[in-house]
């Protein structure tokens, strides 16, 4: 660690946050990972159904990355990422979800009920919601004969066949969480990415306390792509360099400091290296997966590419492409 | 706290167990709760039917009597004891026994798995099963005329309107708990009872090993009569000298050397005093209830009681009858 830590807010939601913050968790224990609540999927999705609550998955996870190494830390993480497996009724609840609705119910209060939990992990840091409110994701794909149809939900969007021309949320208008807003402001720099880009990063952006947040803050901002850049689902046959031109759609005045990359995801290097020339941002290529063949970034190889970065703009070595060790 | 803390072992379930334990953490920190696991309704019974474990409510009620006076400890208890309310799946299941079950689904051990959650609510003492499979209580019940039937279940006991002639276990000779014969060998004193008297404190008389453990250990055994003596259920009529006399009639060799009672639950002062002298018991006839209506006991006037009954042998005073003060 650091000698002085820096405060880090990481935005995102399910596998590619805990990827995140897996790394960021190594460097320093100021994180806030403000996260996605607009699953409607699997049990998150029973329980915003059932009681009425935020829908308590991709907080769970991001808690469960932040956990201490210590044998209660990694037990009780195990514990909120058990699943039951029955012919019944709580077949595959994760009891970390039910934990934290049973929180919230008693305490009444949503980011307290993370607090407790995060205590009970010995997390290194804090998980809040990106809204105050359970959220839903709509939005408007093209299929493969030119016609756009309106897909709603979380769920049916992820695994969407067609390209998507533009999502939304409902709410429209939702209230982000306060303490998400302060913790940007307040913050030396900013994760977005990696993670289901359109279902998890650019819900943020659409948040409109949260977008004006990130726009607000003096914080440096990066962005990381992920490993399989175009594989299937919401982001089929995108290039690395289209995740960021999605994004500038979205929030085309966003300054975004650095990108992170691994060389593996990028079939075009020529076309991510103009993109990031020409929005100011600097590149990083660099293997951050495990190299395994399994799209997921090792933990170790990303906290050194983001200290890295950190140190190119610490050293403000003036280069727009950072130069690979 | 006493300078030598006594080792006591509370054997029993539910709601009268938890008054037994409030009572006697208190007084020592060496405390093992030896709970039944025949629960066969609500949150409980749809437990052990979807997933196939040992009931979990009487040990987690257990657990919560015995957790410790922080706001760690108060705000964790008050999640285990937490029930979702809703029209779905999740209603009336209380969070503590979805927490147990899946500790135990994790680490494979039951008692493990229970000292984990005591850590968790920095449990003063210690809380197993009394035995290590789910258990079925079965009666024979005499109705008004005359006819016996055949009555399954803990919950259908309980609420027999009948009178109680012979109670069973299914299986009949289930493997008792380890930990528990050796925390009942190894104890100062036994505490036995209040509660549900077939269903939650005889029981423990019928699993073979937990019966020989009572009939070889030294310890001075207590019996705690239940404050509403005959009210309803399985035990209505029954008065505080009967309840004895059942026990009795299930172990007639165990030694009890004392009977606490409280006036208001005793309509016949003779019987009672009558049988204690007859099994060679000391009696202690004093208010260890609220004194509100309700049939629940004060745990700062049981463990008074408690500890007059302690003192009493340890200066054995000789009398059958112990003095109210």
């Amino acid at each position: 660690m650091r000698a002085a830590s820096p405060a880090v807010v990481a935005l995102g939601g399910g596998h590619g946050l805990s990827a995140s913050l897996s790394a960021l968790r190594l460097m320093t224990d100021r994180i806030t990972a403000v996260v996605t609540v607009a699953d409607d999927g699997g049990s998150s999705g029973r329980l915003r159904d059932e009681l009425g609550v935020l829908p308590p998955g991709d907080l769970r996870m991001a808690l469960a990355a932040l956990c201490d190494d210590s044998d209660w830390g990694q037990t009780w993480r195990d514990v909120l990422q058990h699943r039951f497996s029955s012919a019944g009724d709580l077949d595959q609840h994760a009891v970390g979800n039910l934990l934290i609705v049973a929180l919230w119910e008693l305490l009444g209060d949503t980011v307290e009920g993370l607090d407790w939990v995060g205590k009970l992990l010995g997390a290194r840091g804090r998980v809040l919601p990106m809204a105050a409110v359970p959220l839903l994701i709509e939005a408007d794909v093209v299929d493969a004969a030119g016609t756009t149809r309106r897909v709603v939900g979380q769920s049916a969007v992820a695994v969407t066949t067609g390209t998507i021309n533009q999502v939304r949320l409902d709410p429209a208008d939702p209230p982000a969480c306060p303490e998400a807003v302060a913790a940007i402001e307040s913050a030396d720099w900013v994760v977005l990415g990696p993670g289901s880009w359109y279902t998890s990063v650019l819900p943020h952006l659409l948040v409109p306390g949260l977008h004006d947040a990130l726009h607000r803050t003096r914080a440096r901002m990066i962005v990381t792509l992920n490993l399989a850049a175009g594989d299937s689902g919401e982001t089929a046959g995108m290039r690395a360099d289209q995740y960021l031109e999605v994004l500038q759609r979205y929030a085309p005045d966003l300054r975004v400091d650095a990108v992170v990359a691994d060389p593996s995801a990028v079939d075009d290097v020529a076309a991510l290296s103009a993109r990031c020339a020409g929005q100011g941002s600097r590149l990083l290529l660099r293997q951050v997966g495990r190299g395994d063949g399994t799209p997921r970034h090792d933990p170790l190889r990303l906290a050194g590419a983001y200290s890295d970065v950190l140190d190119g703009f610490l050293g403000d070595v003036g280069t727009r492409e950072l130069p690979d060790q």
